[in-house]
Formats: structure tokens, sequence, C-alpha cells
């Protein structure tokens, strides 16, 4: 299934897309697309309707993040071995794990913000996943059970305020605005190999990022397990898994962002985002 | 005023404590403490309200962490000169920054549990900043007014995830009930001077450590003034915001938890804590 959340912002309703491409109002079955409706039991009474017996969404309404009341929105660094190298970190041994604040959740296609004082805002197109069931300590062979479904995310990034502030990523990864998901979760049962998903993003309509989700170091069932030893992994939590080649930081001369862009990126069978970079306002 | 949850995990209600020490039940007035219960609008609410006039609670129930649906749990790392010096590590220059899943928050009297395969787990007692009002780009002289209270924070750590497992400390740092806070939300109208504050803590009724406010490195308003640069402060986010010297890293050899011991914990005029420490079950 394909789910999503329509309408203005923190007013969001759940629908579905159906095999026509008519969105499909769930708030009948679900109150929102968040926390408890992501677990398998509620997604399985979801996948039990007919989608044609759902309202259809009249217009074209806003499309929201297509998760809500996110609680824990972890990210993963330097997940691709051609990425670390380009930003000229060693591979990882284990995951690098670090933090995005959840406040920064924005829909697909809504404007992302240059924060004030920023010099070095930057792009990366990633896989996100969605937990379901989630829990602690997952084995590697549970964890695609535990998850809810997968999702592009932009993890829009200050490099500045990412690493040369003071120590810890987490300062320049959760500006408002920073965090575009969607615009639909795709059910895990509809990916036939996460890992085989080409990846991609542009900026004003140049080819920069250029990468599939084969060449990520650690793969989306083993950072389920992994991050499920340090922390529980509740239903609605999302973690995005990191980017391939061709941020700004890795051109030579880098080459950041300064409001006026306009970002396309996809995941194959996830969807697009497109969002006009814009200066902060409040 | 001092404000509480009690009841069962997950089932909290919202309390005051009266100038006599009785439990009056807020479940009339608010849902929970809890995300916009705690803007100075509502705040102002509750204080207007005659605490005589409230339900008295019966017995002597659990007492919860005193702020629910946390969505934001931020840590400020090596905010006391001598803790900093206790580690090992340089006077930071900025304040650093990072994230406590806020799965891991707990009531101030439960069970803390050693993780899995931990090996050097320890404690903080910490001073918590929790938002009222919150904000972007917060000005310094305005932070004050930008936060509902404090209360005490044990900030459990685990170190070897922290510092051991690669990169960025969240690892060890949000394990399920790493996150004891409360008893109770103090208004800040309450506390004369937040950087005058005795802070303590006892293994086993032996004291570590035994400090206060004063010696804080970043203040409380400028922690959130400078935290605000970064990322959007929302109503019912928590700041817990570094600990003074005396944690088992700091012993020569090191000392830490196994399972067994009595931690008890209190910050001057935010109350008192108690956690057994005990294995890690589901």
């Amino acid at each position: 299934m394909k789910l999503l959340r329509y309408g203005a912002l923190g007013q969001e309703k759940p629908a579905l897309l159906d095999s026509k491409g008519v969105l499909r109002d769930l708030s009948g079955t679900i109150p929102d697309l968040a926390g408890k409706t992501l677990t398998s039991a509620s997604l399985a009474k979801i996948k039990a309707l007919a989608p044609e017996s759902l309202p259809a969404v009249q217009g074209s309404p806003r499309i929201g993040a297509c998760v809500g009341d996110v609680r824990n929105f972890i990210a993963v660094g330097l997940n691709f071995a051609d990425h670390a190298a380009e930003t000229g970190a060693a591979i990882p041994k284990e995951p690098i794990l670090f933090n995005k604040a959840p406040n920064c959740i924005v829909g697909p296609n809504d404007d992302v913000m240059i924060p004030k004082n920023s010099v070095k805002t930057d792009w990366e197109v990633e896989l996100a996943i969605v937990i379901g069931d989630g829990g602690s300590y997952i084995a590697e062979k549970d964890a695609m059970a535990a998850i809810a479904g997968f999702c592009v995310c932009n993890d829009v990034s200050e490099r500045e305020f990412q690493t040369e502030r003071g120590g810890q990523w987490a300062k320049g990864k959760g500006c408002p605005t920073f965090g575009p998901l969607g615009p639909w979760l795709v059910t895990a049962d509809e990916i036939a190999d996460v890992q085989n998903l080409a990846m991609w993003l542009e900026v004003d309509g140049e080819r920069v990022q250029n990468g599939s989700t084969k060449t990520m170091i650690f793969g989306a069932a083993y950072l389920v397990h992994y991050i499920s030893q340090f922390m529980r992994l509740d239903p609605g939590d999302v973690i995005t898994t990191g980017t391939p080649p061709g941020v700004g930081l890795g051109f030579k001369p880098p080459r950041f962002l300064r409001g006026g862009e306009v970002i396309t990126l996809g995941i194959e069978g996830l969807g697009t985002q497109k969002q006009n970079f814009v200066p902060f306002s409040a």
C-alpha cells in the first residue's frame, strides 16, 4: 500500500493512494498515520479494506509528511562507502547514529528554509525506514517484520552547524523544515528488495546524486537490529539511512544552498519530492 | 507551582502539590502535563486555581515523569568545567548537544534497567529545563520567559555505547529507562536563582556527586537561546543541562553499575529521586 497524509500543516488526514492514483480518505478507519496506527495489526486492517469503498479525496490538497507525531527521528551517518570518501571520512565500522529534531519534519513538497546565519546548507537524498511494531533487541531476521514501510527523506544538513560548532552532528540536522518526508509511506510488502532501489537528487534540474540502496554499508534490516540494541524502537519512529555521493560538501569547491534553488529527488518505487529553498521566516 | 503526574505508567494524570504537601488532581483542568498545556497561558490558568478547590489524590500512587509526550529530549555534554576535566575532555567553547531517545523517560523512582551487554552504565545528576512557550531564535534576555520550569533528571549513560561504538553519543544515552524525570516540574517563577542550586547524587548511600548549578559553563537561559539557533523549541521539549563531577567514569579506577545498586539524587528546591538499578527485562 501507498499511505499518505493530506491537508493543511498540522491538520493532515490519513489516506491511501489506490491503484488508479486516486487518494482515498482513511479518516473513518484511523485518526492519523502515526504511532500505533502503524503496527502490523493496524496495517492489516487497512489492507483488508476495499479502496473503492473509501471516499475519494476531492481537489489537489497539499501532501503532508507521510508519518505524523514522530517521537524519535534517528539518522545514520556515512552509510555509503563512496559518500564517506567524498566527505573525507573513514568508512564506519559500526553505524553512526545521531538525531534530527522531530519538529523539522515537513511535507515532501513544502518549502525548506535556509536557517539564519547558515553558510553551508546541503542536500541528502535518503531512504527512510518507518517503524511498525518495533521493539528492543530485534534479531536481524525479525527486523523486516518490525518495519511498517519506507519513504523518501531529504536529510537537509547545515555542514558548519554539523561539524564546526563544537561536536555532535545534531546541531546541523534538525533546523526547522530540514526533514521533508514522503510523499508516501510504501508498506514493506510492496518493496521486493529494499537494497536495490535507485535514488537520485537534482539541484535546479542538474543531476547531482545518482545512487542505489545497493551500496549502503549497513542495510535496512541490519540497522533496525543494530539500533534496537541501544534504544527501543516504537511505532512511528523514523530512521533515515544515509546518502549516496553527490552532496554539496563533496563538490570541489563545495557547493551550498543560498535560497532560490529548487531541489527534486526520488527513490525507485517510493515517489518524488520537490522543494523550493527559501530564506528563514517565522 | 510544583506540577507532577501520578498513576500507572502510560496512564498518568496531572496534579499539583499544594502548600501542605497534598496532591491535587488537575484532570479537570488539563488532559496531561505535556505539550501545549505547558505554555505560559496554560500555566497562568492553573496558577489562578485555588488548590483546595481541586480533588485531593487518595493513597500513595506512583509518581510518573513530570512531563508527558516529550518529542525532543536534548542533552548538553560536558557543561561543568570540573566534570569535563574528570572525563579527560577539553572545556567546550560552545555547548555540545546530543539527544536522548524520548521513550527512555520514566518516573523519578522507577527501576532503571542495565542494558544487555552493558559494561559501563553510569549516573549523572542534572538540572533539566522544561520548555514552555519555546520558539526559534530566542534572545537570551527572553529565554527565561520561554521556559515552563525545571526538574531533576538522572542522565543515565552507558559509556562504552556512548564513546567506543563509533561516533556520536546518542547510542549510550537513550537506552530504555535511562531518563528518570521528576518528581516535580517546578515552575520558573518559584526558583529565585536557577544558577545557584545545590545538586547531589548517592550510590548505595555514598555521596559521589556534590555540586551546584553555579559552576555550569553555559547557564539555562543561554542554553535555551543557543539551542533555538539550531532547532525550534516546542512546549514540552526537555533539555538536560549537564552534570557536575563525581560520575563513575571519573573514579580511579572507573566505577560502573552492574545492577543491584540504589541511586538517590536531588537538586535544591526540585525534589529527590530514588532508583533501583536492575538487569534489563522486557
